[in-house]
C-alpha cells in the first residue's frame, strides 16, 4: 500500500478493521504490568466487582490501536504523530474471549497553521465487541503530511 | 492503606509519584504489540523520523496508569471504575532510559445523581520526565463509593 498523505483523507469516510480476540491470560498480563487492580489481574476477585475479570481500559486502548496500524487502511508517510484525544470512553468492559473490531470515522481534515507542511486529520475511534457493544470511544487526532510538502 | 471512599477526595490535593525508568526492549515490546509504527519498533527507521526511538503513546499512558496505581495514594474501595478522558495529551515524547513520575491533582469531587452510593472525582493526570518536560496530560474520571452506602 502507498504511504498515505493530508489529501488522501476526507470527512465522511468509514473504515472497519477484522476482529481480535483477546484471551484472558493477555488480560491478566497486561495489567500486572500496568494497572494491576483486582477485577484487571484476579478472576475470583472480580466475581464480586465487575461480574467476572475485565480488561484495563487501557489495554482495550492499546487494543484498538493494534486494529487502527494493522487493519490496512492506515499508512501514512513516515512522521505521521498522534497528537492527543479530545475524548475517551470505556461505555462496556471487555472480557475474557471478546473479539473486537475498530470503525474508524474521519471528522475532519485541515491545514495546519504552525506547520505548513502537514495538516491534522481528527477521527472518531469506535472499538466493538462481537455482540456490538461499544467498549471504547475516543475522538483523536494525528498529525500528517501534505503530499505537496 | 485503608480503602478510600468519595469523601477522601477534595478538590486541590496534589499527590506525586516516584519515578520509574523506561527501557528501549520495553518500548518496542510494547509497540510490537499494540502500535508497531516504525518510530517506536526501530530504532534505526526512529533516527530519520523522530531522532530516535519514542514510546507509543498508548505506552506512556499505560506507565502513568501503573505509578497511578502503585504510588500509594490511590487505593479506592472495591468497585471503584474509570469512566474516561476528557482529555489526552503528549506534548513531548518518551525516550527509552527516560524516568517517568506521575503528579496528579483532584480537581472536583461529586456525587453521582445516577448511583446514590457513589460519585465521580475528575483528575488531572500530569506525568514528567526527569527534565520535567510533560510527556503526558489528561484530565479523567473515576466512579468511587461513598463511605455512607
Amino acid at each position: 500500500m502507498d504511504y498515505q498523505y493530508l489529501e488522501d483523507f476526507h470527512p465522511g469516510q468509514v473504515f472497519e478493521s477484522e476482529p481480535l480476540t483477546v484471551s484472558e491470560a493477555e488480560i491478566i498480563e497486561f495489567a500486572e504490568k500496568y494497572d494491576a487492580q483486582p477485577m484487571h489481574v484476579d478472576p475470583v476477585a472480580a466475581q464480586d466487582i465487575t461480574g467476572g475479570l475485565i480488561a484495563s481500559g487501557w489495554h482495550t486502548a492499546a487494543l484498538t490501536m493494534n486494529r487502527f496500524i494493522t487493519a490496512g487502511f492506515y499508512n501514512p508517510a513516515p512522521g505521521a504523530l498522534g497528537l492527543g484525544c479530545e475524548s475517551l470512553k470505556w461505555p462496556k468492559p471487555v472480557r475474557p474471549g471478546d473479539a473486537l473490531r475498530l470503525r474508524l470515522e474521519v471528522l475532519s481534515v485541515r491545514p495546519s497553521a504552525k506547520r505548513p507542511g502537514s495538516g491534522v486529520v481528527t477521527n472518531r475511534f469506535t472499538t466493538l465487541n462481537q455482540n456490538n457493544d461499544i467498549v471504547l470511544e475516543m475522538v483523536s487526532s494525528v498529525i500528517i503530511a501534505r503530499r505537496s510538502a
